[in-house]
């Protein structure tokens, strides 16, 4: 099952040529109009589409997205609005809903003008071209590809009332091959029958345990964002507050299909050889806990350790130690792969080429222990490789 | 001149035996208490000597500096602690000065046992050896360095009330070849005549505007500080307000002696092939300013782009964008080595390939000018190259 076959549900994908090849413009869309919620990237400088999707969303109601690769329509002035503007117009009218239900979303290159004349013809197509199919879904999920090597996809069913309900997403990741931004996009799909705000706060919590969890270059893009659409169309009793038993249940699906995605970002990220699970434990805080993970997982230094199999504990003790995070290292207990390292932030006799060996394989596992409270957090990354500064290093024209 | 010959200042440099080769320890002393000042690193996570130092500062006064290069004493407990204070001993006694009087310094691996049985009898010698003369304050330049390829010395000499008043100054580096902490120290020294908390005031300026304004790879070490220490012995009339006319003269000649070091230090960064100057305009407030250099010179993707000869506009901009900083990206003007590529938000026409043969030179230019304000500040940075990552991914056993 995939963003295309949930009940209610179509999606295509086409080639607008925005691109040098492959497809490049993804539809997908609800029969009915959907409850929806999105979050849009923290940068001040915010692509174009993004400030008419700020608008359409504030209802709480959407029927289709339009994306395209291979231009960001961003710092493209009013032009480049309009052009947003059209591309939203375009699908309504070929889909006969409401342009305010379409939330619309670009990736790609910086700065450039908008070729709007290419991408009009292309949706026209595209919204002709619908359809619940596995391979309807799988061309979606591609046309929204840049730098990825793999094309995104998770999916998750469950039941509900004795209801079958399924959640599935397309996504792209923040792989950074220039010239290109680096954007994270995520369109999540559901026949879930919930309350818009409801929608809303499980969304916010699942994306804050994963998306905002993963560090790949620190670098957060103008054109991120991540939506959900939930139609209904699964017939369960509706979930309308937080404190319904389902709500829990729906969290944690969420929570795991948002989780399984984000993890497949990091692990196409540019020229990454190592993915590593950052877990803070015994803290005081959950947000010290995840100000130490953000830390860490960013650090160069430390990126550059794993990239060479080097178990330096140094560099991560240091690294947490910069977060603005009130600890004592005099209580830190710190292991990598399973061997501890450091206990009470005393170094531990350890045959490092042990370690190092264990740090050949491809997942790493980190965790470190204040000492300090009961509150935890878990977030992933990266490592830093000669191949990431090859690619980010290409000139553009 | 440099900081042994400095009237009333001694110095030397001699071989410990803890780096593989060459000279490792250094002393610098002055032949009457100083007033003196010193900052130290914002990790969480600090060195044992600096737990020392800042007791030994506390009354304002000190009249010798004792550093070792190999071993950071970091993270090494109780036992590292008792060997910064053995330093501190071992110094004092040599010299006949109080041992509160003595600041100790530490650069290298971190987390390993410190081998204070080679230390003492280095220091004995180095206090013997101790002269005013420029090889002594060479040989101690020398003592200090890790990674850094070339020794960092920097002095500046002006007149105050008919009196020449000289400063001089050693530093390390922040190039961070593993397995060592790319730890960055200063230590300065001046025969002017000032009161200590004016000293303490102008200091803070200084380093504000050179040493915080660098980034070369956002990790901060556990051993981070610099010191100055001024005995007087000009013969200035002494200022002991920061309203003193003769306070603003001090001030620039100090910042720039401290710019110099830090554009130093930039300059010798790992595998580093340019040298980027960040001035930011017309912010809202200097702080902002500060702020938006601090991100954008620690992008990865602007430091990538920056190797590449890539005049890469997108990622400056959205580096500024993440900054924390509220501004309007509609009225921003950028522009690289001169060339204009960013007005009011909106890219210009502009022959990139030209662009790129000037990102050719070693030394870059940039300037973002918000339209905001009237506050700004500079910074320096350098780029991500594909020897930082060979050099820090180099396996440590």
């Amino acid at each position: 099952m995939n963003i295309a076959t949930i009940k209610g549900f179509k999606a295509q994908g086409v080639r607008a040529g925005l691109k040098t090849k492959g497809n490049d413009l993804a539809i997908i869309y609800s029969e009915t109009p959907a409850v929806a919620a999105a979050t849009f990237t923290k940068n001040r400088v915010i692509a174009e589409p993004l400030k008419l999707d700020k608008k359409n969303i504030k209802n709480g109601v959407a029927q289709a997205i339009v994306v395209n690769s291979g231009n960001a329509n961003a710092c493209t002035g009013r032009k480049g609005y309009q052009a947003a503007v059209s591309m939203a117009a375009t699908v309504a009218k070929a889909l006969g809903i409401k342009a305010s239900d379409v939330m619309v979303a670009s990736t790609g290159i910086i700065g450039r003008e908008f070729p709007i004349e290419k991408t009009i013809p292309a949706i026209i197509e595209c919204a002709a071209k619908l359809e619940s199919s596995e391979e309807a879904g799988h061309n979606a999920a591609t046309a929204i590809m840049t730098t990825d090597t793999v094309k995104k996809e998770s999916c998750v069913s469950f039941t509900l009332d004795g209801k079958t309900v399924s959640i599935a997403a397309i996504a792209k990741g923040s792989g950074m091959i220039h010239p290109n931004m680096g954007t994270m996009l995520s369109f999540i799909v559901s026949d879930l029958n919930i309350s818009q705000k409801t929608l809303s706060a499980l969304f916010k919590k699942a994306i804050n345990d994963s998306f905002n969890m993963i560090t790949i270059d620190g670098d957060t893009s103008t054109n991120d964002m991540a939506v959900i659409l939930c139609n209904g169309a699964a017939g369960n009793k509706k979930i309308s507050s937080l404190s319904n038993k389902n709500a829990k249940i729906v969290l944690a699906k969420m929570s795991e299909l948002c989780i399984d995605l984000a993890r497949q970002m990091v692990k196409d990220g540019e020229g990454v050889t190592k993915f590593i699970e950052y877990k803070v434990i015994k803290a005081k805080t959950e947000k010290n806990a995840r100000d130490i993970i953000h830390t860490v997982a960013d650090s160069s230094l430390v990126k550059c350790a794993f990239f060479g199999n080097d178990p330096n504990w140094g560099r991560i003790l240091a690294a947490a130690g910069r977060a603005g995070v009130s600890f004592n290292p005099d209580k830190v207990d710190l292991s990598i792969n399973g061997f501890k390292m450091l206990a009470k932030g005393q170094p531990l006799a350890v045959d490092l080429n042990k370690v190092s060996q264990s740090l050949k394989s491809r997942e790493i596992e980190v965790i470190i222990n204040l000492n300090a409270g009961k509150a935890q957090a878990k977030g992933w990354g990266n490592d830093l490789t000669l191949e990431y500064v090859t690619f980010n290093s290409a000139y553009s024209t």
